[in-house]
């Protein structure tokens, strides 16, 4: 089967890597030879054997019949969108890596490559190379979901990790992050929690099936992390992980992007570092947690390379996959009516207000630091966010921050 | 779609009440409705509603041309499999969650699902509710598989955690297991590992392409495991963890059960009590874990589910997914030869031999511990099992155990 690489960025390089260097596995799962025939790029690559095949109009590759699948990893959602949507249209089965894309119009191309029989496959555009996509809707199908709770950017993970291990500051973290090549010299779309808001709006979708709004989704990044929160963490014995969570339970569906304080029964608690981890809780089967590197050139182009394959085994198939996932909207409840437990950093001094916080927040926990003079924490019985505003409105600047416990 | 389910059971009577109990999700998730048509089962259920799908004559199943799916949960290679082969051969889809049928007959059952174009599926065989099996050969398809690691088997690894969490004995640790059902009255195939080398060579024969023979892969059980063990692992910052593993080496493929030393950095250190994992490594992929429930009726019973989910969904494809497992042997290299560093415990007083097991085996590391006065142990560098015993020969009487420590 003959395929067109759009992009030839990092992951695009990898995938045509990948595709070269283990073609001969690939060629045996896959059930035939998988063959490059272009790749579209606003650039040239004078030297690189890839110059050959380098094209910079698309319609070149949607006009070629002998082109069945096209491979966007360009990243963002225009043009990459009308490219997708045009090659689906034109009958080409779609592999995507790119979550902005998938996030913003996964179902109105999955609607549409139904339609047209073709494959449109994302397992890239969450997790990286973990499988996360298809054993969702491929394997944890005889279960209502109940959560999914993932640790699903692994620059933040990073970032916070350093935090822990070396007690270094967030921007100190930061520069060397940025050093390293493991985030972007514009952070904001990690650090802000922006990307792992588009991962959980996929997942989310998938399990609910039907569109999650990211938009709607609040979001909270790590930016305002300090190495109180990790003093804190640790008297409680607990680590502080950006978190990406959907909760479907019975009274309705919060989904949210923040840090919280994940505790050691917890699975999620050994993610470190770069590594990425998705836990699934299902009705029957408990909690799953697929686990790996989420990000990174050679793990992402793997699993682009899993959905070319996948897309080539199922391609001459009549009966296509309908993968569950309207374009009508998910209601979402609101977030500030999820019960959590907080840990509360307020202002003063303990022993002097000691009395009225009991008496206001009843908290299960107080908290007082040898160097953090000015401030104490608790840690609260189960609230809603709101109530737990309620409270505080009668403190004004006692208030410093709140994160929520994760509970297992 | 109807169906009959093989065995009423533990994971029989978890596949009946998943099937009634989610069939909401399950219908919209096969894309229509499953029925269950017939429960076999030597015994009768007078009073439960099963009752009346109750037959006890397999021909009756077979001879009905509606029943287009057997479900297999009886366990024990006869007559699980004249059972499963005479579906097949029927014509029938056949999804199964017994491992001793799918290490012993996996190759030829598939050969001839492929044959009859239906498909073979038995995604509860390794790893009970976890999603190891699809995952593996539907998502990791781009890499070279370098190694599979997993804690296969919850009874010995809620074991190992109670004596290193409670510091119990063994043989209390089992009763207790064994009180909580945990553990069967005859522990052997737990606890001596067989069970974990049914997985891993179900797991080694779907990475190799090819027939890897249970009974040729060296199987060691946590019997022999004592507090004195768990001792040195602590001294180490090391846990025990009964590991099967299959490693996948330019110079050949070892394939090995037994207990092993695992390191923090290691994901598989994280996983405790009944809970399993596996954990791939790609050569693009890195490190790749799964995790959940290894066993217990409602997680085993839905990774059944899923399956007959699955072949739902694809019975009316044309192109069946042909799985690579050929019937044909898979040579192994002995596992003898395989280099490790180890943990060896030896007999003796350590300032009195320390200058000749200095010279014989050149440790990295030695340790003695308060109340093991006439033992210490080694850390040795990177040796293979043969090379060792070879050293150790020299030595009549002080050898006591050795560990291995998995290199992450």
């Amino acid at each position: 089967m003959k395929l067109a690489v759009l992009g030839y960025g990092t992951v695009g390089s990898g995938v045509v890597q990948i595709l070269e260097e283990n073609r001969d596995i690939i060629s045996v799962n896959a059930g035939e030879d998988l063959e490059i025939k272009y790749v579209l790029d606003l650039r040239d690559f004078p030297g690189d054997p890839i110059q050959k095949k380098i094209v910079h109009d698309y319609n070149v590759i949607l006009n070629d019949s002998e082109v069945e699948m096209v491979v966007e990893v360009m990243g963002g959602v225009h043009p990459a969108y009308e490219f997708v949507k045009g090659a689906i249209e034109n009958g080409k089965n779609a592999v995507t890596s790119n979550k902005e894309l998938v996030a913003a119009c996964g179902a109105e191309l999955l609607e549409l490559a139904h339609l047209k029989n073709v494959d449109f496959f994302f397992e890239a555009s969450v997790g990286g190379g973990i499988p996360v996509i298809r054993p969702m809707i491929r394997c944890l199908t005889a279960d209502r979901i109940l959560k999914i709770s993932g640790i699903l950017n692994g620059t933040t993970n990073y970032m916070l990790t350093c935090m822990e291990e070396d007690g270094a500051s967030y921007d100190d973290v930061l520069r060397q992050a940025q050093e390293m090549g493991f985030a972007e010299r514009d952070p904001s779309a990690d650090v802000e929690g922006w990307d792992a808001c588009r991962k959980i709006a996929i997942l989310s979708s998938l399990a609910g099936g039907q569109q999650v709004d990211y938009r709607e989704i609040r979001t909270i990044g790590i930016t305002g992390i300090t190495q109180a929160d990790f003093r804190y963490a640790a008297a409680l014995g607990l680590r502080i992980r950006l978190l990406a969570r959907a909760s479907f339970a019975p009274d309705g569906i919060y989904v949210q992007v923040g840090p919280a304080l994940v505790s050691s029964d917890d699975p999620l608690y050994a993610v470190k570092g770069v590594y990425n981890a998705v836990k699934i809780t299902g009705d029957r089967l408990g909690d799953v947690m697929l686990y790996g590197q989420g990000a990174g050139k050679d793990a992402t182009a793997s699993a682009v390379v899993s959905d070319i394959i996948e897309a080539a085994r199922t391609r001459r198939n009549p009966y296509k996959l309908k993968v569950r996932w309207d374009e009508k909207k998910l209601a979402l409840s609101p977030i500030g009516e999820y019960p959590s437990r907080f840990l509360v950093r307020l202002r003063g001094r303990l022993d002097e207000v000691k009395d009225e916080i009991q008496k206001k927040l009843q908290p299960e926990r107080f908290l007082v630091l040898d160097g953090l003079e000015d401030e104490f924490a608790v840690v609260t019985s189960a609230m809603s966010d709101d109530t737990l505003a309620r409270i505080l409105e009668g403190e004004p600047g006692r208030f410093i921050s709140r994160m929520y416990l994760e509970e297992v």
